[in-house]
């Protein structure tokens, strides 16, 4: 290992990156250094690439990106204790400060002086990476590299799924991406009753009938909520996890909602959303969790149980791999929005 | 006791109502029969007597309308155990159909075959009342009717703000009516930190300050959300408890939401709201619960505890009795808004 | 169908049962008549069988007993809504009272007026059955009637399992008979980590990897608590589930917990226990669930979720079946221990 | 301030204690330097200062021991944010290792790497502390130090309390040392029902009565049990807080608790206790809970709302103060078992 590793970096504000040589970062006391062994693309390195106005506001520059990872560790520093050289690893995302309210009662994931890896830190398209011993989780060396690097969009579905009762419930997936997709299968694997998919893309309901969906909806086709009723004896489902970020499809899973169910919300709308809180909320009894991130760290435990024990298998949905140098082409995969997720073999 | 009874009477669709003579109900197997010795008008009794458009689609007639009220048992149905005359009651005002699977699993309070005591089935705003036994709730001897015959409301103030964790927290009460006061002195009785009551009419606030409020925001004067964040060192506010049913209070109140915090609704806004979901819900890792009737019968149980060891004392909320001839009076009262809870001694 | 019908008796206190012909129960306004399909045995028949303490204190004589069943509704009383002759159906044995504070607050597997159905109410070893609507639970048509009758002790099983936690944790179940193999599947079905089966009778534990066990622990053959360390790296189990009531195998077990889990008691110690509270509970930070009976209704709808979409299969569990006649020889099968679960084809 | 300071040291294995001049700790990068004010002397004190086989096996000698205490920041180590020089500071002295499972999934209260301020580690009974920033609290500056001192048991019995329901719960506290007497104004603070408190010992059953107890049991004069049946109409109590750590009182403690009720075992028995598992925690569907420490650091902010608004107001509870050189005096009279709690002033 010299002092230099190639590394994608988003240089300056505007679109693009560039794979280049720059300095292996170094390891603070309770740091660990990780070789990367593989990486997955996230929505939000698209945001990166082609530069917006979030990105604008939001993403630091010169920077290696990326955030989804799994490696070995390479070095640990001073004060680390319980993690060692060639231990399998990958790592939560957000760099929580550790002392605030919401760091001390659970709630790191919303605690405002977050430092993202990868967005305002430095990330993992890269040889090498560092990160907080504290965010680093241990993968078992028999999971593949390139399962186990997604991770921490599989925390967001895994949070999604588990924010409140599953077992023996109707649940609708709206919106059949990564996320959406993963969220399928871990619903499956935690003893959910019927699981419905919901999307507009063909190919995606493909992937979430491959993923585990008892049935899956085109809501280009119909209305989602009509037929998630018509589909649970009019009572609508008891849990909607909306992953879609898409008003329209936001209002459906609202109407679509079971009286004294629940509606997870992870996509992002652009915009204001439209609500009857009358009708949709509070007459149902209705319960409404916002889903940022993951439980740190009890989701990265909850995952580790699933994948261990094969409880789950992520196989189905990493379509295409990658080296890094092809980084071009696997960007404009994946804006075309043909693809389930994108594996970077590092 | 004869067969008739003096009761107040909603006749046909159209506003007002009519005090006269009726036939005492009958008590089935499963009923009971109770002599009436105080009600309270509700905000939908305002809905059946001014006569809208909800009352209109729901309200049924002829029929003896009221649904808050406390009495004495005078008779029970051949079938009813534990339940005696002579012993001091109230009881839950939703009939709900008991083997649907809402009614069984914990959330009869949204059951589909709901019939409603005093809006669809006859009510208590007379000399007697029947209900099915399971509704009933006893009450201590020592309690005052004219405080045990509030329990109704009491029970969503109750349910509102046990919807989550309370103890330690910060909460902002927004809307100061009734029922908003009453879950000012729950939220107290209950542990919760600095609490906060927040609306625009200069009485209701005082009041708020009679129920225990630790602060008071009139939201006339200056920007609530604004004001919450800096009574809170910039974090907001742990809980919501949104009364008021205003579009523009609901956003502020979603406003002032910390992170990883709650918002209850139980205000019912008259038309659609514009929310931002992502940064008022999502990015905050927020939940929202959908607050409608009492859980049946938790909050019963949790009512009665806090009345009879008089965690909490409703007195300053009852700012005027009638006798229910002066039912004109008190309607007129009422609409006006100038007061309190308004109590009929029958 | 006549007046009568063939029924298994226990005529009066002692050994024994006899078949016989016996009148068909009369369906009141609010129960149900069901034609029986199947009906399999529990460990509660062999104490009515066999007559000892517990059931010179408890049982009813004359009586058809036996309370795992699952029918065709043949009748409905005048009351009964939202069933009707044709459907499938399995019944709750529980008849709570359902006005007592305990069954109105969601606690109704402990309401003190409970009868119990097959133990000194009429129960379901016979053609016909009689039961309160609100007891009964809907089959899908396409679930074998040998399965759907398991749904009483897998209704203990899903309550053990779902008691707290499940999703990822390690799992230990301490007893392996019919209940203890369903808590096998149901934990897996449920998300669950590594889920070790332990118990002493080799047949036994052959049928805990067939029903899904990743590892089996004869103790008989080690110590479980200190295979149980050895297996989780020292941390112990999160999740103990006790169905032994064998009080070294729960001393065990509580042994075998780690810090901060759980344990779930729900075999039956024929004595008192003595455990060291300060080791194995207090500096533990343990959480313990006495659990009886099942959650009345959640369990059941969570059961439904699970059996309907396939999540978990009971077919390895019915290792014999006999037609009523030969009640003798499977009582006697029973008995011996030789077997999963019994059922009788009716 | 110079190098030096005057501190409670526990110099080697054995009885006693001496104040003798000692170095001022120093403050590293992640730790704040305090000026103690006020400290107060809690059971395990006792134990080091007698010296027992816990302490031979567990306390670290030579060492300043005391772990309850209130003071003023003086210095913060160079990575510290958040906390500043004049801060009215008390802390957690449980100090996690904050990387392993526990830590990282809201246990660290079973961290099993934690050392322990006063015990293990340095402590407080001296002019200055010292400990991680994490640990550290702030207090408002108008509590007073000797009652912001008493946090830390605080914190047990919040913990106690709050491990469950407990709004119109009946709650029996059994054991009225100073955490049950704590336990009792918190359960009243936080909405319980009818609240007992139980003892043996007159001045002890006073002081809970002072605390707000609604009812005290003299369990020397009485079956506790039995009087708790009786109290509370057959049913038992819903919530038992077991703060005596007497075996007998313990098994009493579980006949006195409703089905469908909790027992938080807090009390550390000094040998095993025999239980009747079946009858006291099966058959009645009850949840046991161990508590040890507080939650980290959930119950800190549940403290600092009660405390901060006089929800509760733990001044009658301070039955003496001393200053320190007086420490003879005061362990005497806490051995003796005559007071409330005892402060010392610095």
């Amino acid at each position: 290992m010299g002092d230099t590793m190639m590394g994608l970096v988003k240089e300056k504000p505007g679109p693009g990156a560039v794979l280049k040589r720059v300095p292996i970062p170094e390891c603070a006391a309770d740091e660990v250094l990780i070789r990367v062994k593989a990486t997955s693309i996230c929505g939000t390195d698209i945001h990166i690439y082609q530069w917006d106005e979030w990105a604008e506001r939001t993403v630091l520059t010169p920077n290696v990106f990326g955030h989804e990872f799994a490696g070995i560790v390479e070095a640990v520093g001073s004060e680390v204790r319980g993690i060692a050289p060639g231990d399998h690893v990958s790592a939560e995302g957000h760099i929580a400060c550790g002392v605030c309210k919401a760091c001390r009662t659970g709630k790191a994931h919303v605690c405002p002086h977050t430092r993202s890896f990868g967005i305002n830190a430095p990330g993992c398209f890269a040889e090498y990476a560092v990160t907080k011993a504290v965010n680093v989780i241990a993968n078992r060396q028999d999971l593949p590299f390139e399962l186990a690097c997604l991770q921490d969009p599989l925390g967001n579905a895994v949070q999604s799924v588990l924010a409140g009762d599953i077992v023996g419930k109707s649940v609708a997936v709206i919106g059949a991406g990564p996320i959406g997709l993963m969220a399928v299968q871990v619903a499956k694997a935690c003893g959910a009753g019927t699981i419905f998919a919901v999307d507009v893309n063909p190919l995606r309901l493909q992937l979430a009938e491959r993923m585990g969906a008892d049935e899956v909806i085109d809501a280009g086709q119909c209305s989602a909520s009509q037929r998630l009723r018509e589909c649970t004896g009019g009572d609508g489902v008891d849990v909607v996890l909306e992953m879609s970020g898409n008003a329209k499809a936001i209002v459906d899973g609202f109407d679509a909602a079971a009286s004294g169910g629940r509606v997870s919300l992870l996509g992002i709308p652009a915009s204001e959303v439209s609500l009857d809180l009358s009708r949709q909320i509070i007459f149902k009894g209705l319960r409404v969790e916002g889903v940022t991130g993951r439980r740190m760290y009890e989701t990265w435990y909850q995952m580790k149980g699933l994948l261990e024990q094969r409880r789950i298998d992520l196989t189905p949905l990493v379509t295409h791999t990658f080296t890094l140098d092809r980084y071009e082409e696997a960007f404009a995969l994946m804006r075309a929005g043909q693809c389930g997720k994108i594996v970077f073999i590092h």
